[in-house]
């Protein structure tokens, strides 16, 4: 059979329902999946570590139903105090960097040293073509098997903060199942590693070699972020400029300030594919923990992203209210005339609009 | 007499009132200027490009007084139509690269070709120390003589976003008053530069020569901002390594996507104190208006910064309304304790927090 970079959730060749053959039995499959699954039964599995409950836990929290809406509260409710006990690492990187069989190699290492492992992804652009940066598991072969890993795509959402919602929440039931590390991927479209970088412990930049271009490749903000910036694909002829590059990336890092979190970012090289060089990057993390645990800083992160994300929510869900109506709309759009004909300031405007919208 | 690099406005020395004997004549005109300038008399005055009634504009729309601020917006709104006439530069770099002498140089070959310049700041610093960068016009001495140049010191305001509003409602008052030129200084501070961008047409940042460090003197995300790089203080020894400055500046800036202006930005030297490569900064940005006004970016760009400020206007009084709300205090702060004991979500808390706000 040949084989497609499509996803894998797309799959269409090589399933056969012939076993099946009783067409009200498939009727009866299909619309007890429509079902809301009961809480009670759902929070039990979730705590039993059972990921066929986790799944359907994750897939209430990404529904758009009201009521569904409802019942995820509930069980993010009951979740929440089984929660927040896992390392939450973000890992970010241009296409072709390698993301996938770095999951795949990191994530298989962190199993063969007994953790377990949820990888989820921010992918906004998932929200249009309603693809998914993780649905493409093939490249994942081993991960996907492994009993003691879970692998969920990015949700889909008609905005960023939708989908970066529907993966924060998605965290809480993981780490309630037992889940020890979350890893949680990003290709990096517009602020989606901003939406990401806020709400993991460690942000894990992968980078590829590059002769004195190193600069060229890196998204403006992002090395800001890094707590690692690791050069993928270490192999073969590679070797010698991944070297390089790391000494490269260690005097750019230099040249910035110190973090607030007292830890110096680190480079590292590997390669995903010879498996080399992947412990290095948990012992990395390791240090890390070790160190902001023992100043206090991890805990103080976690509290500032809570806060972070409730004002950013109640922000956002003001200004889309006020912004939405009717009456604010065709003001707007009047007033905005009237600036261009040089007849208001945008101040006076402002004032004018927020007053019209008091008064209704 | 010693020469303290304290404002000009704080002078007290040498300022004698011996000619004014008459102890009622001081005290009507201390009473005098606290009336509030009848606002005919002010717009006719601006608009015959009198100095000393634009000053008292100023002072209007820097006002708290909310009777003031009525009458500031009467101003403006008659302002309107005789301003956006003006090219508006921003100027930045770090404190000791020499904006003030650059200003002086600048300013002065400006008003030497007939141009009538205004200087005005953006200084978010000054809210706290009521000082101001543009105080020190001891360090102007030329231009604070010349009377086609206007200059005034940044206004003083609780927030970045006062002090922005008051510049750029400035910046009509000047235009109406007839300045071809509007130079906006900035130190920096925070955001501060970011403000100054979405109000200007052209942005400046003035650099010092460096060996190779070019990169650890500039703030993250300037270079993205600036349509030229001006190397300062490129005099005596300093004079080769503001050459190679300039040409790793270029290298660098090579790096960096092309702007939707569809200007490459320019690195160019100059020394200030000894007027040299002054006209060319005049060259570049005449070349930037040229294509611009060709390409129509100029004209976008400043109807794009107009909806970008009553956007932010409206969405800044919205969340400030909100979260200076009593109940809203008391609710987040319950709300947070509930997150950091795990019995809630940032977006249930939200949640909650809003439908509560609209019940009352």
């Amino acid at each position: 059979m040949v084989k497609h970079k499509t996803s894998a959730l797309q799959e269409s060749q090589g399933i056969s329902n012939s076993e099946i053959t009783n067409a009200s039995s498939v009727a009866k499959i299909k619309s007890n999946r429509k079902v809301i699954p009961d809480i009670e039964h759902l929070v039990t599995g979730i705590l039993n570590k059972d990921t066929a409950a986790l799944s359907r836990g994750i897939t209430l929290i990404e529904s758009t139903n009201p009521e569904h809406s409802q019942k995820a509260n509930k069980l993010l409710k009951a979740c929440l105090p089984h929660a927040n006990n896992s390392i939450r690492i973000g890992i970010t990187g241009v296409p072709g960097v390698g993301k996938s069989t770095f999951i795949e190699a990191f994530g298989s290492f962190l199993t063969s040293i007994g953790k377990r492992v949820a990888v989820l992804a921010i992918d906004p652009s998932s929200s249009i073509s309603k693809g998914s940066i993780l649905g493409d598991k093939t490249r994942m072969e081993v991960l996907v098997k492994d009993k003691n890993a879970f692998i969920r795509p990015s949700a889909a959402s008609d905005t960023l903060g939708g989908v970066a919602r529907k993966t924060r929440e998605s965290i809480i039931l993981c780490e309630a199942a037992g889940f020890d590390i979350i890893l949680i991927e990003t290709v990096g479209v517009g602020q989606s590693e901003t939406a990401v970088h806020s709400m993991v412990d460690f942000f894990l930049l992968l980078q590829l070699t590059g002769a004195g271009d190193e600069l060229q490749g890196i998204k403006r903000g992002i090395i800001e972020m890094a707590d690692a910036i690791v050069i993928n694909k270490a192999d073969g002829s590679n070797i010698n400029l991944a070297k390089a590059t790391v000494s490269d990336l260690k005097k750019i890092l230099h040249l910035y300030n110190e973090k607030s979190s007292g830890w110096i970012p680190k480079v590292s090289s590997c390669s995903s594919i010879e498996n080399k060089g992947i412990s290095d990057i948990w012992n990395i993390i390791q240090e890390y923990i070790q160190i902001t645990t023992k100043n206090q800083y991890f805990s103080t992160k976690r509290n500032e992203q809570n806060r972070f994300w409730l004002l950013e929510t109640i922000k956002n869900e003001l200004t889309h209210t006020f912004f939405n109506n009717e009456t604010v709309k065709t003001e707007l759009n009047n007033q905005l005339k009237l600036i261009e004909q040089n007849k208001t300031t945008p101040f006076a405007a402002a004032e004018y609009i927020l007053n019209i919208k008091t008064k209704n």
